[in-house]
């Protein structure tokens, strides 16, 4: 099933037909332009928050040794890793897909102006043809019908008694030599007949169903050109998929390691004193001989008391430290 | 391992471990919020961008026909479907992680104050018991001090011959009265330690440890909770990962169901005029009584030429087209 023999006399449809194609294609660069670009704005995104998130100065680094404060942080990191997937499918979908299609799309521009100006060249030679073939056959119409006139008119002499011989072969050689001149008039018209006739035939049977063969070809090569171009919209997003599960893995396997109940114990190794809790208060016997102390005993549990409560601003409760 | 026993002394370190918790905890939250944003973000733009490229309009309908360009529209079908997962994505995040998280930190901060508030109220009330303890130890010392005093002047009366026996006995009466008093400020001053010191053991052996043990158990609660959040930013994407990948196949499939032969075929079908290519051109031979003819003869492929030439402005090459 060809264009070139069942489209012939359908030059305009198949213009329309391939710029529609040419259209569809660019339209298609467009929208993968377009998605690339939410792509790189959406790992922007991401990347930017994984950065603003993440911990920094050494009082937070203390903190990631608890594990759910690790936890967050290795997230983040996934997080980061997640960003940099979907990156990679805005760098592939303009490698193999936009740049790809957008110097192919100039090539067939450029290949289908060629063919439809062929086109137009060859139906422009016909018409001239054509008008060249009028022309000569008006001559011999033309011709023909002096000829005609003089014949009669030789005839006419002739059959009245009243003319001379003279006279009479006068009109007869006269119409004699416009008869000769009407015949070459009208072998030049057959001949060029048959000059247009044989190259109508190559008009309609061969020149323009070439081109429109070529023009057909063109345009199923586009249609594959896209067809390559849509599973690639596809593939370049799987290909990623078996990362992202494992950040998202990452992710889960983070939370899942984390441990309350060493994160209470980290707690105790980090800041356990060590010291006993106080002993009793003792009875200072002053019957005995025993001086008033100060209220500053070395067993005095809230020693120093006074001191410590206005040492630090905001917490009032630091009386239980042993320093 | 328990705080309440070995972090005893340690109430500002509980202090600030327990607020830099619920600091992790509200910091997830606004991560996770911020995380929502971006996925709304992207789904939008998709979404948007699927509703500018599908095709609206009778004339792009009749185009659909072609597979190349049917396929193009069942990609933005499923890019669509796509764009629902993320917004799948940002809805269930906002509702299994941020909304239960944050209601969760309420309750924590709420639960962290009365505790660190009981740990004060317990340290004023023991600071207040000290305190009287104090003042009747003085008590004690000055009684016992006035007492030994009265005791020391009573003996040098008595020593010396010089002072009257009433004298010497009433010495002696004032410093057996002072010493009484001394020795009930005695009793008062051992009953008073007797109850610190209960006071002072149930403080540092069972009120604080238990405050403590609380603040511990919350802490762990908050760190479960985080985890299972932590868990959830993982498995909220992972449940929608094979919905994405029908997506995915579904347009790798648009893109392998194009058939480029079935598209040509098919514009022959819509087009095709099922008229014969024009004969020959026909000699028309005057000398046999043939009347000229003008130009516009049925067998004349270019039959309304003119007329057609200037009917369609933009396209000059529709001389081929049958009506």
């Amino acid at each position: 099933m060809d264009w070139g023999t069942n489209l012939w006399d359908q030059n305009d449809v198949i213009d329309k037909h391939t710029q529609a194609g040419l259209d569809l294609l660019e339209r298609y660069i467009k929208f993968v332009k377009e998605r690339t670009e939410i792509e790189q704005n959406y790992a922007k995104q991401l990347r930017n928050m994984t950065k603003k998130y993440s911990k920094r100065g050494s009082k937070e680094e203390l903190e990631c040794k608890f594990s759910n404060h690790a936890s967050f942080q290795e997230i983040l990191n996934e997080l980061g890793d997640y960003a940099g997937q979907r990156e990679l499918i805005a760098e592939n979908m303009t490698a193999n897909i936009s740049d790809k299609l957008t110097k192919y799309l100039q090539d067939l521009k450029q290949e289908r102006k060629t063919h439809l100006s062929d086109v137009k060249k060859a139906q422009q030679n016909l018409e001239s043809s054509f008008k060249h073939l009028e022309s000569i056959k008006k001559r011999f119409a033309k011709e023909w019908a002096e000829a005609d006139k003089a014949t009669q008119q030789a005839d006419k002499l002739e059959n009245d008694n009243n003319n001379s011989k003279i006279d009479v072969d006068k009109a007869k050689n006269h119409a004699l030599a416009r008869m000769r001149t009407a015949e070459e008039c009208r072998n030049s018209y057959a001949a060029e007949l048959q000059k247009y006739n044989k190259e109508q035939n190559h008009f309609y049977y061969t020149e323009i169903p070439q081109i429109f063969n070529k023009l057909q070809d063109m345009d199923e090569r586009r249609i594959r050109q896209l067809a390559e171009g849509y599973c690639q919209f596809s593939h370049i997003e799987k290909n990623v998929l078996p990362i992202i599960s494992k950040c998202l893995e990452g992710i889960a396997a983070a939370g899942t390691k984390i441990d309350e109940k060493k994160d209470s114990k980290l707690l105790i190794e980090q800041y356990k004193s060590g010291f006993e809790r106080p002993a009793d208060v003792e009875f200072e016997d002053y019957s005995q001989g025993v001086k008033p102390s100060n209220s500053e005993s070395a067993l005095n549990p809230l020693k120093g008391r006074k001191h410590k409560i206005f040492k630090k601003h905001k917490v009032n409760l630091t009386v239980f430290e042993v320093e």
